[in-house]
């Protein structure tokens, strides 16, 4: 995977400069055959079960301060720091203090009474929970597989992440109203729908899935063209929800995103 | 601080609710004295070390998400926490592997050699730490003191950070114009070229400051109109580097965005 491959490259090019250093102005005698690494690069570029997991925290934060190029896979090293944190409590705490947050916001903003002050949230990993896929297909670290996953979708049965939850009531209680927008395909409409309202989700006002006239754009393209046309109906998005930057990022952006935690995809 | 006491508020509240449920049907009886909280509730809501240093990794993530509204101070409870983190190899580690992504993407790009392609920097806690002056301010718990920052800044020894210096003479190699922005004001531009110099960035081809006509503008928005000047005079933005989002945020933004890492004070 290319995240710790450059960091190995990064690693080998210091020690081979600091070979160099040590070389300067003696070219012509025989090189060291071994290379005697600094003692501060040699336990930097180990890798040392430690040092692997502080590279894996800082693979996730880039991944959630939208650092990274598009990726496709979680690292190999990161696997089971990937499962760790999906399956531990730093996911929850990361859920709900997004929650709490966007909370906070909702709060803070001065509804107009117009019924146009609208909140959008993003369904997978933001309203329901694919965990249980993912758990079966490496938390990430398998390339996707859209008829596995689409089999799964078709099951229905996704739980609500209840920060999520809890916030769609909230705002929902303020008199936004709730747009759903989702990547997922029109044909996924019904299930989708009794997914959601099985999950504890009700009384949404828009659920907006891909029609055929969004194929082959991408995510973000997609997402704001579907926000454009929100606003051009003279709808204010005050709020956005979302576990991809793709969900929040383009054209037409809300007030305020909220970025969801997610290492296990990536979705351009 | 708002990030722990929204917590604190979150499971006074899940508490409180907890108990109403146990006293459904039965609210003429006289309510429990005594608050017991379910096992798991009360596990999570307590202080214990463990948690606490998990909610401060989660509110260090919502900074670098930027899921957070405009904050003063590091929470209380996360001073310790965020030293051990400046101070620590997590900061170098993050530091590295924004350098690293923003060099690949760097790479990447096809520049038409007609010395328009532009990479913006800012300055503080990006080529230059001035982590020595916040070591002495409580590493962000304190107040901003803008006279003994002031201070500090007039002595112009602060150090580069390192993976910057390195992101920085790479593309500069490539063959990108280097345009610094700063907040700092235009006064300080012979003080801030000689730290630079010093801590080895040579031969940029802009460093804007901010000037009188920008007095009482936002950073996002002074940042903003800068960048409208330059592509107005025909630059293309491709990369932008910067610790804080109001960096890089707003109206003109640059192709690839690369937030570097700053949990000590927040500038809107």
């Amino acid at each position: 995977m290319d995240f710790l491959k450059s960091f190995l490259i990064l690693c080998l090019i210091s020690a081979a400069s600091s070979d160099e250093h040590v070389d300067t102005g003696s070219h012509l005698l025989p090189r060291h055959l071994i290379v005697e690494l600094p003692e501060t690069m040699e336990s930097r570029c180990d890798n040392s079960i430690e040092e692997v997991r502080l590279r894996c925290a800082s693979w996730r934060v880039a991944v959630e301060a939208n650092n990274l190029s598009p990726w496709k896979t979680v690292p190999d090293d990161c696997v089971d720091y990937v499962k760790e944190y999906m399956l531990g409590r730093s996911y929850e705490i990361d859920l709900e203090i997004v929650s709490v947050e966007a909370e906070k916001f909702a709060m803070s903003v001065d509804l107009r009474g117009d019924g146009m002050d609208v909140w959008i949230f993003d369904v997978d990993e933001t309203l329901l929970s694919n965990l249980p896929y993912y758990a079966q297909h490496g938390y990430g670290s398998e390339i996707f597989d859209n008829i596995q996953f689409d089999k799964w979708v078709l099951e229905g049965v996704a739980q609500a992440i209840n920060p999520s939850l809890k916030l769609y009531k909230h705002v929902q209680k303020l008199g936004f109203k709730i747009f759903l927008l989702t990547g997922r395909t029109g044909n996924k409409r019904n299930i989708t729908t009794n997914n959601l309202i099985m999950a504890g989700f009700e009384n949404w006002d828009r659920l907006i899935l891909r029609g055929e006239e969004d194929h082959g754009k991408t995510a973000v393209a997609f997402k704001s063209d579907k926000r454009k046309e929100i606003m051009e109906e003279g709808f204010r998005i005050i709020g956005n929800s979302g576990d991809q930057w793709s969900d929040l990022i383009g054209s037409y952006v809300s007030m305020r995103s909220f970025k969801l935690s997610n290492p296990m995809y990536f979705i351009s």
